[in-house]
């Protein structure tokens, strides 16, 4: 296996971490999978940027205390881009479809988040069926 | 000036640049924003991850046959990690805002996009007026 390779294997199973220790709600899982050195951001489904670690585990300590969504996620993907994992997949909450993308960096021998974003997939395929268009 | 702080103010700049093209719906100029040698992604307000420069650029071109959305954007912010640029803002079309996450790399003595997310900003800031809650 190439070192690339590796990587791209390592850096799909700290993503499906993620998502393991949201659907579990687990707050001490989920603080792990972030990155201690470098800034982040999240942005919750239709919420603002959250910047840095202390908004971001305050918002998933938040959402953990209804309870962790009962999350899966499908086709993940990732590109290593001059060291960085850009990861993005589909969650799936119920009927109710997201696009997210989730980036990690390589920080004391493993990889960590530096920032996820997701957003309710509501784009219909067919332009046909499309009668405002997206925003863009 | 620090090397950070004239790498951060350029990389706002190729942000403002990102969204007079979007703007002005400069299909031109959209192109020359986005990276040559490295994957893109790009993720619309409810769409599904578009991933490659030519399903990316088709669909601006889709989008710009509408029309540039009447588009400005708000409270840039910019975060270098490994020297990539994040740069995340709000996007405002008409009454809607939206939060974005666009991040660039340097390449060809110039900061490109390889990445852009938006999703439509929903989230109700007080906690009383939320009555289901935010998905995650």
């Amino acid at each position: 296996m190439t070192r690339e390779a590796a990587d791209a294997i390592a850096a799909l199973r700290v993503n499906t971490a993620f998502y393991t220790a949201m659907a579990s709600g687990d707050l001490t899982e989920m603080d792990a999978v972030w990155a201690r050195d470098e800034p982040v951001l999240c942005i919750h489904p239709g919420g603002a940027p959250l910047q840095g670690r202390v908004a971001v585990m305050a918002s998933w300590n938040e959402i953990f205390e209804r309870g962790g969504p009962p999350i899966v996620h499908s086709q993940d993907s990732v590109s290593l881009i001059r060291g960085i994992a850009f990861v993005n997949c589909l969650e799936h909450i119920g009927d109710t479809t997201l696009s997210a993308s989730n980036i990690l960096v390589w920080e004391s021998s493993a990889w960590r988040m530096v920032q996820h974003t997701a957003g309710v997939l509501t784009e219909i395929q067919s332009a046909t069926d499309r009668p405002s268009g997206p925003l863009h």
